[in-house]
């Protein structure tokens, strides 16, 4: 199972930038009544989340996708994606750590699945890129909107659904699965016209907590993913972070230490750093997940507070060569977390060959790559703890399902507990409101054309250029 | 030509949390004397990455390089470069804007060169996966490493060298291209003995400088990119942040506000947002120059300062659904670059076709999806004015070559200003240097096991764990 060290956010390690080395116990009584809350709400309002691993959901849901998932089986060579934010960014993060950077590069039998590609923005060049290498009567489109009314996701929609009615003509429909709300909106309609097989997002589920539903379990499942087991690793991740003994709960351990060294020290920078490319995109999918959960203007009583930390996506080693010299010598405002992996499965025996013959490099000969992985982590902690910047590693025994649904659990209840800690609504996202309303108003939607006015009034044309 | 409009970052705007208005003007005669600095150390000491771009360097670098990728014309199918950090990021970058998503999957005949991947790290799950879908009988390797003693190059070379020696014999060395010191130093060594064709790291030109030289030229060239305009691009631009007149400096101006916002202001996290999939990696190759010379812990007198300011890497419309919640309604930290795309050449005609009948999206149809990227993108600008958060604009007529070369140059120039505002050596990496040798102690380099000794002291055994 996962397991997070965080002796060095401590201040036996890092002095006074650090938290005191008891904060737990001397914290244990408030995190105990974090815990009972969170244990009370789960499953009901935006908590139904936490519920997408256990039954009846688990294999409500299991089944379904795993049945559409079957019938696809063999028909296609490619599955695009269609989908922006939380509804995308699951998908590529799972994508990413479970399968090789070489998947789509596979030849047809050397792959469990379809080529996958995830089209998350509207951008005409990546979009054509795209679409043109994949011919749609081989290419299985699955859309994820829960309204339909997402301006990207619905134009991407309108673009696909001509092409494959000018290529498959009236079987267009055969061609996509759509991932949306089950009873009603206009995506609901469109599929119901037209015959389109759904699968849904569950109520009470927000985009961002929504990729262990069948918003990312499908594309999972479709590349060959073992969806299963991703549920099986956030139950039981689930199961010790509802532990009310908060010093054998990672979730409440994560969220006290993240948010106490953001608000009572100022390190409000949280960077994810793992020591594994397959990780790097779960960075990003933890980057929205505790940007948008935690960063809110008002608390819960409606005063205004600027809440949240700025999560940073970073990787090892690779970054070591930039970034780590910000860290190490710029303000002293982030707190780093590593993902360390111990076992890389049948490539943990690659070894650095010897017979090089030159003693500047001799060192490196007969060595594994993993022992110069994980040596080169262990020399960035320390090189952090040297100059007193807080820094934690969640270890991974090995990157697999069972971990993936781990390390996704953790930080969604941790998002939960940061929520309650830092008394914000995690759950909403106003600000993000504004943007679509705006978008609306400048591509002339009706209805929303004082937002047109009050865009170009606020951005009148200036000189101010170079 | 590349204009930066950053009305969005003045009072009139953004109130209290922007610069004066007429902050460029008052800033005049500082600014013309940093102009004047910068103009007189050109071509000198750490700053010779100035001069790639004019002659003679220009002519060497092209004439060397070019010939070079002929010869190796039509001979491979797959490139891998060797490299990390300075090395890597920009060559990565550079690939992902100009040529397309799909590259890799494209067809031998549509391709303008063999398919490129970029190793940049020793996590050794990525790199077999790598290396078993590129067989070494139609390889070419791209070795970068100005000293050849970089743990994770020179590792990384190894095993390719014995791949090569088992698969294609003696002849192994006419499948490298190395990239290295000139002079002296083990890759140097190395690449005599065994008659490896190489390419300079030019003398004064540091790695994360290095992109508009041979260590970017090279790969560059051989995938196809018109490396000529890249240089042309980077020239003009130079002659642009020549011109004593601040207000007709990009890089002054660019500098000015983003040193006077984050020192002055508190606006320390410096967020780009490229509305363009090409650019997304040109912003982590900026976040790496960002962060890696301006975060230092002693100005030039060696007073303590801990300067520097966290660059991070998003991108529009996608990190509108999350991201900007956090930059909208969190602390109030951030300046947010943007770049916008005014052409996407034959891209720009993508429209979203009519005939869907659905009155929810209806405004959708007709509009070109470019169209709704830069709404979305003016949407956003508004979105955070509205919540005064100060952001500027990058416009990039088209994303070509020379505009690419402009964008480097400008940030190039960018970081000497604000090394010289902030009173620190922008050229230098101190803190890089501990993980190196630490890294060397724990891997067991002869001269160093005091610093196994230093890490195993400071990472004692604890039970901080959860």
């Amino acid at each position: 199972m996962l397991t997070i060290d965080y002796a060095n956010c401590l201040r036996s390690r890092v002095g006074e930038h650090g938290l005191a080395d008891d904060t737990i116990t001397t914290s244990a009584e408030q995190l105990t009544g974090l815990t009972q809350a969170l244990n009370a709400s789960r499953g009901t309002g935006w908590e139904r989340w936490r519920e997408l691993w256990n039954n009846p959901m688990r294999d409500e849901h299991l089944n379904r996708v795993q049945a559409i998932a079957n019938e696809c089986e063999g028909r296609f060579e490619n599955m695009i994606v269609l989908g922006i934010g939380g509804s995308a960014l699951g998908n590529i993060a799972i994508q990413a750590a479970l399968n090789p950077p070489s998947y789509n590069l596979l030849p047809h039998a050397d792959r469990p699945g379809p080529r996958v590609f995830v089209v998350d923005n509207v951008d005409p060049a990546n979009l054509n890129a795209i679409l043109s290498i994949c011919d749609p009567r081989e290419t299985l489109y699955n859309v994820i909107s829960k309204s339909g009314e997402t301006a990207e996701t619905a134009s991407q929609f309108m673009i696909i659904r001509q092409m494959l009615q000018d290529s498959v003509g009236s079987r267009w429909a055969d061609h996509v699965v759509a991932i949306t709300d089950p009873e009603k909106g206009t995506m609901r309609t469109i599929c119901d016209d037209a015959g389109i097989t759904t699968l849904p997002v569950p109520e009470g589920v927000g985009g961002r907590f929504s990729v262990l539903s069948p918003v990312g379990l499908f594309s999972a499942a479709v590349a060959g993913i073992d969806i299963e087991a991703l549920l099986d690793g956030a139950k039981a991740m689930d199961e010790r972070c509802s532990n009310e003994d908060a010093s054998k709960n990672p979730a409440a351990v994560l969220a006290h230490l993240l948010v106490r060294l953001g608000v009572d020290q100022g390190k409000t920078n949280h960077v994810m750093m793992p020591y594994a490319n397959a990780l790097k995109l779960m960075g990003d999918w933890y980057a929205q997940l505790w940007a948008e959960s935690l960063g809110k203007k008002f608390d819960t009583n409606g005063a205004e507070v600027f809440a949240g930390f700025t999560p940073i996506s970073a990787l090892g080693t690779t970054d070591q060569h930039s970034q780590v010299q910000l860290y190490r010598e710029g303000p002293n405002d982030k707190v780093i977390g590593f993902c360390e992996v111990e076992d890389f499965g049948h490539d943990q025996s690659l070894t650095i060959p010897t017979g090089m013959g030159v003693e500047a490099i001799e060192y490196l000969e007969g060595k594994r790559m993993v022992d110069l992985l994980n040596a080169e982590k262990r020399a960035t902690e320390y090189a952090l703890v040297e100059s007193v910047r807080p820094n934690y590693t969640i270890r991974f025994p090995k990157i697999d399902a069972h971990h993936v649904g781990e390390f996704i659990a953790l930080w969604e209840i941790a998002t939960a507990y940061a929520g309650l800690m830092l008394n914000i609504d995690a759950y909403d996202q106003p600000a993000v409101e504004t943007g679509k309303k705006a978008t609306f108003g400048l591509m002339g939607r009706e209805g929303y054309s004082d937002w047109l006015g009050k865009v170009n009034n606020a951005l009148s044309v200036t000189a101010f250029t170079s």
